[in-house]
């Protein structure tokens, strides 16, 4: 029985996830709650493989079909390994990137078909979703502007501007199809106003649910 | 528009696929036909670094389900990147394994549901199959001897008795259910009678259709 609660990070880049995620994690520690981080594509030493093949530039460039079944392969291996063994053991678990991602930049960004994606998520994931979802939003220009101050950039990150609004815009659909489980928050605002946010959302879950 | 003819060469370990892909690629060069040789899951480079995750063997397994992904992803890149130019610029492909391989050791010898895989052919391949596919057939320990003589095992070969005996009933179910496209060759018989029996089922595809 899953007694962990699933809490998964999106957005855009440069939109401050690193950031929040700590926040997130002290948050929960505070709480008494065990808590262990994690990201996507990636998670296990597996999957940190398929992570590189994804996202080193290379001459030969996976195509969107491959692209997509790899991630999903990453996913698999993640869920077995390491999300659901700490969920069964009563853990937190806060994902960077989760399937929302995958709805935002390969079915957002690159045109794949909601149906696949929604297939292999069954197939995939069965009946695990995450808990709670926080979506950081912030104009594409002002992330990618981070983004790319930050670190040389990878495969993804150097995608066209059109692609990030897509992106972005898809995110936001999700977010809107639904808002009992995505939760946007607006990342070009203060950073205080940012956390009192995050903490508003997470209040009855960590208050009704984990002391419950 | 497709011209060239696609052929694939399936079995389990030890049949002497090897020997016979040679074989092929001589008999269709001797008619004038241009072939080129591949084989999965690889064929290109990033397919092939996919090839070294799923074999090599680690403390981490893939997952099921991770495992039949990444020869979807792997598969994918190879028809896009090889297979269908090469068919489309009018050569022939001779290819060692493919979908058959598939439902055989993902579906017969670790029990992967036929449906899954059937979705992830469709996703990946359209309507694109083989023309011709001879299916290597011999007793399972008598190819398991010559492939355990030939070199180290890798991750999949150092499976049970049983999952062969799964993978090779996998492997002739198939050819049953379409016997058009998939033909039997016992290679425990004297190679001179699995030569003739190979290009007596080739002669119409060489002589109806590529000289038409």
């Amino acid at each position: 029985m899953i007694k962990g609660k699933f809490i998964t990070l999106e957005g855009g880049e440069g939109v401050g996830k690193t950031t929040n995620m700590s926040f997130l994690k002290d948050y929960l520690s505070l709480h008494g709650i065990p808590v262990i981080l994690t990201r996507e594509p990636g998670g296990t030493r597996l999957a940190e493989h398929i992570r590189t093949l994804l996202l080193e530039s290379s001459d030969e460039v996976f195509t969107d079909q491959a692209e997509l079944l790899l991630l999903f392969a990453a996913r698999a291996q993640h869920l077995k390994q390491v999300i659901e063994p700490a969920l069964h053991a009563g853990s937190w678990v806060i994902c960077d990137r989760f399937t929302d991602a995958t709805y935002a930049y390969q079915g957002g960004g690159r045109n794949m078909s909601a149906q696949a994606i929604q297939w292999l998520e069954n197939f995939v994931q069965g009946n695990l979703r995450p808990d709670l979802t926080f979506l950081f939003d912030a104009p594409v220009e002002i992330g990618l502007k981070r983004a790319r101050h930050r670190s040389s950039l990878d495969r993804i990150e150097s995608e066209t501007l059109a692609f990030f609004e897509q992106v972005r815009r898809a995110y936001l659909l999700q977010a809107k199809l639904q808002p009992e489980r995505i939760k946007v928050i607006k990342s070009d605002q203060a950073l205080i106003d940012v956390q009192s946010e995050i903490t508003r959302f997470l209040h009855p879950f960590v208050f009704n649910d984990h002391h419950s």
